[in-house]
């Protein structure tokens, strides 16, 4: 266990693919926990296409991140300090933080994990702390799927997307998902239940949506944006909805993206084009995560971590998000708890 | 009173602004009504931004008018012969229709008008036929605005939008409007109560909507599409509302009309951008009308007709919706109830 605490800090907004520059890995001390916080160790530290984001200074959902400030990340670590009396010292917690061994965890952002049961705590922090509930959310509350309604999600071999799948399958629905490699393709239908996959690198997306969903789509889940949101547009039913989780087609864009050609379909087929983020669904939390540790329980939700160890190797693995090399959660382990 | 028909025929497809040579005016008999059918002669033809879209073969809510077929439109007549027995000869009917003197009313698609009380037929017509209902709905039930909250709407002079700029001030919200001319901007405001207007032909619009709204845009009633949408969506506030109701700036367009660069706003700030239209409320017209014909009995709603004479200028007419020439709602007369 080092005594030096190595930390990330942001160092330039990023302007198209992610560079080298944008952070710096820094050696720095151990913080002390002022009043109502404590410290913590870090042991996990979650990658998510948001982060691409907080780096950026376009208009975003939370503050940006500020240059020179520690980069900010959904993390998982063991108390080593506490003036909190809610959580004590070899205490497992989660929740925002940042990308550095040793950091305050202030009151409201980390919360013990608690008992994850025979779930090990990698899997548990790996599928609860966003993924899991921002797929149940967002394709529950935002898409309501109906028994027998067709669910499209794009982006559906990562974290999000293969679970959004496999819901959907859960709640009778017929699921389409679109992935990047062949392998991938197999993976969603072969091994998670998927119904139909199209390899959005290689098909023609509108023709092979057209085949897969010969009675058009319900629900868009939307974790990309770009040329497949506007084909699935074009194929939506009436009354359709499109939960907008992710527009990652276009967070290394350099300048203006054009919008969606097809948005007049939200007016033709009357739909419903919803924005969200899991944090606006916090306080339903344990509802989530009931259902999710019950349907992992029963083998109807699969989950797959793509775990890479070493701090120093968080900006590098992080660029395999944007580039679609991941396949399920992208995790950074310091140290298994 | 004629006793020959005259009926306005779809002949073309139209490509960028209407031209004469989409429509025919025919001179044609008089049909007879079959088993649960009436017969009625023409009073008003009400003309809407969406008949420029039944006129096409774009991806749209209703099938497109067929090439040869009589131009559908929303109407209200006198019936002269009937073989349905809830509607009898005399009666005031109004519904969906052709651009037609004399047509027939199919079971379901026309209703008596029923008791207007002290409000003309013209008005009644004018007012609860389409308009009112699509302000009232589109407003308060996809845009839910909450007292103190900022509501801006496009095409703010038009039938509907000054309807929503008034329902958004009964329901204590700030009510800002973007219109064509100074003189609709001063009737919006000065006559009709809004809080501001924007003139989008002669203000930066980014600018003006900062202004306009201190506070940001909760909802944006959105008629209009374009430039406009856009400029909206990057004010907007979190969890704000997008109710699309029309996208008039494109339906003379060409070719493809990129989608708004904003729409990644959709996601940053949790919006809901829903398409509607009127006839999903149908069941609930009453309501509406109940309500709109109480503000309109307390002069809190005023309405403006844009009433045109004679069957023959409804094309020549219809192009003043397209153009921004008109204020109110756009009426042709072919004679008084």
């Amino acid at each position: 266990m080092s005594e030096i605490n190595r930390v990330w800090r942001l160092r330039k907004r990023p302007v198209g693919e992610l560079t080298d520059d944008v952070l710096s890995f820094e050696e720095e001390g151990i913080p002390e926990p002022g009043e109502g916080e404590c410290v913590f160790r870090l042991n996990y530290l979650s990658l998510d296409p948001t982060n691409r984001i907080w780096m950026s200074d376009q208009d975003q959902y939370m503050p940006p991140v500020e240059l020179g400030a520690p980069m900010r990340g959904v993390v998982c670590g063991t108390v080593t300090k506490s003036r909190n009396p809610a959580i004590k010292e070899g205490d497992v917690v989660s929740g925002l933080g940042v990308w550095a061994d040793y950091q305050i965890g202030a009151q409201g952002f980390v919360n013990p994990l608690g008992d994850t049961g025979p779930v090990p705590v990698i899997d548990a922090f790996g599928t609860f702390a966003v993924v899991g509930p921002t797929a149940y959310f967002g394709l529950l509350d935002l898409g309501a799927p109906q028994t027998g309604e067709t669910v499209v999600v794009s982006a559906a071999a990562g974290a999000v997307g293969s679970i959004v799948g496999q819901i959907a399958k859960i709640k009778g629905c017929r699921a389409v998902g679109l992935a990047g490699t062949d392998e991938k393709c197999r993976w969603i239908t072969e091994e998670l239940g998927f119904d139909a996959a199209i390899n959005y690198r290689t098909e023609d997306i509108p023709a092979a949506l057209k085949k897969a969903c010969p009675d058009g789509i319900d629900v868009y889940f939307d974790n990309v944006g770009g040329s497949i949101l506007d084909a699935c547009l074009k194929q939506m039913n009436l009354n359709g909805r499109v939960p907008t989780c992710g527009l990652i087609s276009q967070y290394n864009a350099t300048g203006e993206v054009p919008g969606p050609v097809n948005y007049p379909m939200i007016l033709m087929q009357r739909l419903k084009v919803q924005g969200f983020i899991v944090l606006d669904f916090a306080s339903r939390y344990p509802e989530a995560i009931g259902a999710l540790t019950q349907w992992m329980g029963e083998g109807r939700i699969k989950v797959r971590q793509d775990v890479v160890d070493g701090l120093e190797n968080a900006l590098m693995t992080l660029k395999k998000l944007y580039t679609g090399e991941n396949t399920g959660k992208l995790l950074i382990r310091v140290a298994d708890v």
